[in-house]
């Protein structure tokens, strides 16, 4: 029937001869055909047996996975010719703590209980809620409860929740930095959001060009991709601004000379959505994050997050917080932030080596450096990039996350590398970037 | 200065003076008054010292989480008085494997890469992607390749999904049964899909009646709440019909007297979007599922899941792919199916002895029964569940489940109760529905 050689009116062999044809019993045989009927392929018909009645459906379109991701911008795998891949924002997976990981969701699955794993309130579990209030106060300076904390698939989710309440709210324009994170501006657009950039300059976004802006996403503790800090006088202005400010603290575990500056959160509680996630501490595929919003909005909120998926897994966020109470989760970060400092020091070394005209933007901070390049002509970063990949090396144009024109500038991962192939990467973007001949 | 007692302007304490007031180093308070500089609080005046220029945000309103979800109706706690909720939805979370979870998570991260720990497909992990197709194909004659699969937060998410791009081609509108799921109705609501209630019998949802709708939402293998399985006839109407079927395949692993009838996507695989998860085999609380829809449809849906979560946590993915590989999954589900289908006797018969007057209705499977309550007058099924509160045990009217109005009943879950606990409800059952004086 699937093949098309049985159609619709023809009909079946009587079930003793097709279980004599297939050495079967009968049995088999008539249990098949009322599997057929049951599935309103086939009837019996008094007089005639039984009767094929429909057809299973007809051979599909091909599929082709990478052609769909492609379409939607999501470059997954790494582009043939390249052996080190230095794009920003992913961390060093090989440090992801397995063990400690285990060993908490051994103590999580011997004390859950039913309703651990029922269905759970849709801001996230209690106990994840509750050490992250502490956690966040003591090293980022939030002030919340608990309740103020809705558990979320990471930023992007984050993003997601606070574009549809918005639009709730009548509002639709979105201010972003410029340079700014091109994921970011990419998921807003989904949710309906327009999005105007703002200048980005050695204090961070331009924040006195905010005028009349309902809602503004930054990242002010570290800015991507430049680097800089949020200065005071921009706080300042900021905080005096009445729209919504959407504080993305993506990466502030990162900072390697000193403490990192507040969250902004922390000054105007019910002026801004704060989003973070264990994506640059522990991994992107956690899918884990949190969003501490003004109280107007959490019922909205919290709607919202039930209408995507119910809230988030369970048993990751209990483990999340065991490995926070236990001190293991900290013990983590003191661990991956020594080593990305070295990490850090070890291409900035090299870089100044290799590429002396260049100047490294930003505070040493982050899992990635942003390198100007003013000193290389009017080539565009494009081609730049380019004459890097083909050296095997991927790093991004800085244009890649810039909305106006403006210097070229590369965007440089570090964090997922030893410090070897961290020279050895400098070494091969000097050569690929010195003029022909000199 | 939260507190509200200095005020922009004040002038801060020299930073000697507050060091010997507090008996710490001056090296302290200097650090202080440069985060709040740093944060925009205070700033260095010449000749002035340093004066406070912000305030943080004020007090906030007060949280009612418990309100806030009421108002979502979302009753997630069991209401006081009650010590047997029999609310049907929640299977027997005493059941969920963890020894054999574990175990995987072992395995797992004993080989995971960073890859599979980065950003990954949003569709999901491709080892559990392959594993789906091999089990869904084998238990219910799925036709699909592990491309086609989108893996989901749960049924809840995938309709999600499947509003949003239903909405993306223009349809607005979904029938739905009736009696039928409150929750996937309000879900489709808030994505803002129309539903329109088509009546459900003995043989299942009235397809006769679909006419010209654009998608149908239906739980062919036994319809929730009636635990009807829909007729062969029923089938072919449908598959006849040339709108999207979305097929709900919520609890197919839990048919005590046979195989379960295969599913409709079998039978028409570009016609019918598929859903099922892991919320009733192993813990709603796993949010872990998977959509399989008609290829024209796949582009725009993995555009709907990036832009939703970026996909789902890629650990719990690859511990599921694990139990489906090692036979874990398929083992654990013999033993809840032998384990609810005695729960199901034990209920059955308490039920048949202490409401002699009451039909239950639909086929051996799942994990609640319908018992209609025709023969107890014109009282309301509100009312009769309110008596059975009234003694402690909790069930769900069958006109919660309603558009329209229809005889009385009540849906009662058993899955979480052991044997003895289940002829305790029915007696109580029994008391509270026996007219007074009888």
């Amino acid at each position: 029937m699937a093949a098309g050689r049985l159609a619709p009116g023809d009909r079946l062999p009587a079930t003793r001869q097709l279980a004599a044809e297939l050495g079967v019993s009968r049995g088999v045989v008539v249990q098949a055909y009322q599997r057929l009927t049951d599935e309103g392929l086939a009837a019996a018909r008094t007089g005639s047996g039984t009767v094929v009645t429909g057809r299973p459906g007809t051979r599909r379109p091909a599929l082709d996975r990478r052609r769909t991701l492609d379409e939607l911008r999501l470059p997954l795998s790494t582009p043939d010719g390249i052996d080190l891949n230095l794009s920003p924002g992913v961390p060093d997976l090989s440090a992801f703590p397995r063990t400690a990981w285990l060993r908490a969701e051994r103590t999580v699955l011997d004390r859950v209980t039913g309703s651990d794993l029922g269905y759970g309130d849709p801001g996230g579990a209690p106990g994840l809620r509750s050490q992250l209030v502490g956690w966040l106060s003591r090293t980022r300076g939030v002030r919340a409860e608990a309740d103020d904390v809705v558990v979320t698939a990471g930023v992007a989710q984050g993003l997601a929740l606070l574009a549809q309440v918005l639009r709730g709210e009548g509002v639709s324009d979105v201010a972003v930095e410029d340079p700014g994170s091109r994921g970011a501006t990419d998921q807003l657009a989904y949710w309906g959001m327009r999005t105007t950039g703002v200048a980005v300059d050695d204090e961070g976004m331009r924040t006195d060009l905010l005028a009349d802006a309902a809602a503004a996403l930054l990242t002010p503790a570290h800015q991507f991709p430049t680097g800089v800090v949020l200065s005071p006088g921009r706080r300042r202005t900021l905080l005096a601004w009445p729209g919504l400010i959407i504080e993305d603290d993506y990466d502030a575990e990162h900072r390697y000379d000193r403490s990192p500056v507040a969250a902004l959160q922390g000054s105007a509680p019910e002026r801004v959505a704060y989003l973070g996630s264990v994506s640059k501490s522990l991994a992107p595929g956690m899918r884990l994050g949190w969003l501490v919003a003004p109280r107007r909005m959490q019922t909205a909120l919290l709607a919202a997050k039930h209408a995507t998926d119910l809230g988030n897994p369970a048993v990751p966020q209990l483990v999340l917080a065991e490995l926070l109470a236990s001190g293991d989760y900290e013990r983590h970060l003191r661990a991956v932030r020594e080593r990305q400092r070295r990490r850090r020091d070890a291409l900035l070394g090299a870089l100044r080596a290799h590429l002396p005209g260049a100047r490294v933007a930003g505070v040493a901070a982050g899992l990635h450096l942003l390198v100007m390049l003013e000193g290389y002509g009017d080539t565009p970063d494009t081609v730049l990039a380019e004459r890097v990949a083909a050296a095997g090396v991927m790093v991004h144009p800085l244009s890649w996350h810039r909305r106006r024109p403006g210097p070229p500038g590369l965007v440089i991962g570090y964090a997922a590398h030893p410090p070897d192939r961290l020279a050895e990467a400098a070494g091969r973007i000097g050569m690929a970037l010195s003029p022909p001949g000199r």
